[in-house]
């Protein structure tokens, strides 16, 4: 077997072997097989797509090009949870807590935003102390003790992923279904899971811009769980807004805990839900996903969630108080509101934008190595279809240099658009595969 | 502009500007595109394919991402001819002195063989003392004193295509009409001629493998000569048995030196005077293909033509005697006949292989770097539609080993094929483009 052989035949739009798939991932990992090889085949593999057995043994594969974390001490059906991102996006940071309050172990490994995307991990970060990079024994530990830890991705999962995700952004190859479905399986098979609950996220803030490409995704993933014996439940949620009220790092930890108070967003609220339901019927812990629904309720309501949620801090080295009083959180010196110049109906916030904008005020990175600012963002106080009139505040930008957070105020008067016409809310919950 | 947007381009089979293309060259050139995204970009092309006027573009950015050698001097009407390489093709050697002894400027750089086929700068280096590295201006003073001069590719001549083609060679890339047609093109346009003759060759010793391939690439190259303003004409050859008799390094020599003797196989002599036609008919010398024929056979009658080879010879600090008395070549230590095993009629003897026997003589290269061995080869006997007689000689195998060359004998009793039945002899000259 020699990879000139497996590029041409990708290349003339055969399938690969197993064995093929196999000798490209190990091959490439330990570096006997050149970047412009594997530039060749990624091209090849975009141009000419893949079967569903190539993309599971794809998956496989990169899964198994490292370690993997044996969870199986915590029973047959650990699940997982993972979202293909977004603008906004707390739901782990709420979502988790209520599943472990509710007496399923929730062992979850997070990533750090890139580019317009915030990440679990920096969020988890903004509150002082915690740590995200324990030990896997520790971690392991934290799951026995508390029933959860959030952390960082700390081992060596799926390197071979890792080398052809930044490979693929250097040659124009991010936008393939086959490609973006096995890195995201061979990372959550990496950690340990063998149940898989899914947000594909759509919409103008998402990597999916449209409902047919977030359901061909999703049934690629649910495929690929299936080969691999994982089973997985996809949730295409929306994501042409950003997701709740606030978009940015400490700022979105303060809606984390309003949330789990019960103050919580409805699009939140209505993704939580769903996808709680299914964390708890994949644990076998509840088929009936309406009443799962209503006691995820229930935990909120009787305040064991948020209770969970400062275990969970303290346990990884979090100072708990500034979840007992969001007020602690240190401000960003310039809040500046954003006001409606005209009244009507919000018609669009376009996510995609309000990341780009937190971004520039020091909430994101644009490069790996970039510090990030965890108390700058912008907090939205107006959503999609909702009616404003002339005068009042539509958000705030939180900024810690005064002409950057002007600047991000005449920018989110151009984003929100208003509308004289009636705007039907959108449905947060798009399908279910 | 970037690179991303290029690739990204051509992935979704567009169309690239002149700047995009120019931009890539330049560079990937000066190395500030790297070995993966250029590797992506040519799988795309690949893929994809490319316009006429891409192509045109993309030969025209390599041909000048090097040095132009200026041919001007010479007039107007100055003709290089390539050929997309053989087994057994010696053309060069025989016909190059024919057109210098009729008057028309020859000055030609030729390249080293690699793989299964040989190379003219190899070729003429197996007489002794032969020069073929000389400086420019000593190849510009040769051609202005005797008429010609023949020589390697001394200069820094399409740098791009160097880097691409060897590219190509590492990605399962190679056998693309547009990179072929454009690699072709660039190499000629920088060598400075203005017009072009092209001997296509087509079969199994040849890239390209069939008659319609051979056209298109063709027609390729005479639409790049059209929009780049170079006359070309290209001569598709049958390359499915080896050119003439001799393969390997002085045994081709001797062959040059019988045929400009008078003693031309029959092959070699319709392709000899195809070309030459062509040529003396670019050069502006003579518009009746048939009437330049004829003048080319009185060339070599009257003994001008090989009187040319030795001027050019001594010129090029070779050593005249041998092609005086080819007799003084050494000889490979052992020389084995192969014996027709039945009789009746030569139904094939594939270029291929015998290029591969020739190698495995130590007449070629496997790699850049390895040493070859002039004195060893093959003599055939008998060619294609000839019949012989069971005892008869086919062949003979030239090697300084002696396992190696009884294993040589053994493997030409298997390629050289005898079939009873009446086998018609194939056209040399397959189509003019």
């Amino acid at each position: 077997m020699n990879i000139l052989d497996i590029i041409a035949k990708k290349r003339d739009g055969n399938e690969l072997s197993k064995e093929e798939i196999e000798f490209f991932i190990n091959g490439y990992t330990k570096e006997e097989i050149t970047d412009y090889q594997a530039a060749a085949l990624i091209m090849a593999i975009y141009i000419k797509g893949m079967s569903k057995e190539e993309i599971t043994n794809l998956t496989l594969a990169m899964a198994y090009s490292g370690d993997v974390l044996d969870l199986s001490k915590f029973g047959e059906n650990v699940v997982d949870k993972h979202s293909t991102g977004g603008v906004g996006d707390k739901v782990t940071i709420i979502l988790m807590p209520i599943i472990s309050a509710m007496g399923i172990p929730v062992a979850k490994m997070s990533g750090r935003g890139l580019g317009f995307t915030g990440g679990t991990v920096d969020k988890l970060e903004s509150i002082p102390g915690y740590k995200t990079n324990i030990s896997i024994d520790e971690f392991i530990k934290n799951v026995e003790n508390i029933g959860i830890s959030l952390i960082g991705q700390t081992l060596n999962l799926a390197p071979a992923d890792k080398k052809i995700y930044a490979l693929r952004d250097t040659i124009s190859c991010t936008e393939s279904i086959p490609l973006i479905a096995s890195s995201i399986m061979s990372k959550k098979i990496a950690a340990g899971a063998n149940k898989l609950v899914l947000d594909v996220t759509v919409g103008k803030g998402a990597f999916m811009k449209n409902k047919e490409d977030a359901v061909l995704l999703s049934k690629t993933m649910k495929e690929i769980g299936k080969l691999a014996n994982k089973e997985t439940v996809c949730v295409i949620t929306n994501m042409n807004e950003p997701l709740g009220k606030a978009v940015g790092n400490s700022l979105e930890i303060i809606e984390v805990v309003e949330a789990l108070k019960g103050n919580m967003q409805e699009d939140v609220k209505e993704i939580i839900l769903e996808l709680g339901a299914y964390i708890i019927k994949l644990a076998g812990k509840g088929n009936d996903l309406e009443e799962n629904k209503i006691n995820m309720m229930k935990t909120i309501e009787n305040g064991k969630a948020l209770e969970k949620l400062k275990e969970l801090v303290k346990t990884q080295g979090g100072d708990v108080r500034y979840i007992e009083n969001t007020n602690l959180f240190e401000k960003a010196k310039y809040i500046l509101p954003v006001i409606a110049t005209k009244s009507g109906y919000v018609k669009e916030i376009n996510a995609l934008e309000i990341g780009k904008i937190s971004q520039s005020l020091g909430a994101g990175r644009l490069k790996k190595e970039d510090k990030i600012n965890n108390k700058v963002g912008i907090v939205l106080e107006k959503k999609t279809s909702n009616y404003v009139k002339q005068g009042e505040i539509l958000a705030y930008a939180h900024g810690d240099d005064e002409i950057k957070t002007k600047n991000a105020v005449k920018e989110l008067e151009n984003v929100i658009k208003i509308s004289e016409e009636n705007v039907e809310k959108q449905a947060s919950i798009i399908d279910i595969i």
